[in-house]
């Protein structure tokens, strides 16, 4: 199969951009939970599909323990990305920060485990706070051609 | 607010996984047209969503000329991620491989400028292809915890 220039969809995120504000930033992180964490592993790149939630001022996702995070997050300088398409085009969130591991609570919450009775053994999670130092939103409005019709 | 354990949906990618084929990866991947790139840059990473097309053996995306991308790609080790959210879970595509940069066209591509007159200037975009060395595929299931009724 050929490749051509005109097998892309007309909007692009390199289309139209409005930046977002801190706080609407936040809003749309706060409605959404699935996102994708960006590491760098000695200077390879690395995306995982992560599970979050956002309060404001940080984000945390959770990750099953026993996976090699501990040792990905040596260097624990990551990104966040939360993108959603509407419409008339899409938009993304990203924030760049610290990874702090928290363990397999997140501090000052209840134990899920004693509450919650179940039969299905669960994961045993891994709870990791981004600390932002670096938030950025932008929306992407779809691009319009507008064809001149020939006489 | 007090984020809590319980705050997190009962779906996770970190929940039950099935590895998925080659051949299925490719055809998910060629079904969307959304992904998300990710760089190293001084070991910072950077997650960027841009529009994409696949063809079975490589990706192409397109970002605006005169943005920083060449900079950024000084290091071409890169990866895309591709992910969508289904009923009953998810699946996300992983693909590690180098970035080259095509230039403003698809080699063999029309031009898509010469064919198509139009009113709103569009921006002039710089093609990159990504050629993998590595495909991963993941399958999500939703996670479901059975509740004991107490008598």
């Amino acid at each position: 199969m050929v490749m051509t220039t005109q097998d892309f969809t007309e909007w692009s995120p390199q289309g139209p951009v409005t930046e977002l504000s801190i706080e609407h930033c936040w809003q749309l992180l706060k409605a959404t939970n699935i996102g994708r964490l960006g590491l760098s592993v000695d200077n390879q790149p690395e995306i995982f599909p992560v599970n979050y939630i956002a309060d404001g001022s940080s984000v945390v996702f959770r990750t099953a323990r026993g996976t090699k995070f501990n040792e990905l997050l040596s260097n624990n300088n990551v990104v966040f990305e939360v993108d959603e398409q509407l419409e008339n085009g899409a938009w993304s969130v990203t924030l760049k920060g610290t990874a702090t591991i928290l363990g397999s609570e997140i501090p000052g919450s209840p134990t899920a485990d004693e509450t919650l009775p179940h039969w299905v053994p669960t994961a045993e999670y891994l709870y990791v706070r981004i600390t932002p130092r670096d938030i950025r939103g932008r929306r992407f409005e779809r691009q319009l051609r507008l064809i001149i019709p020939e006489n």
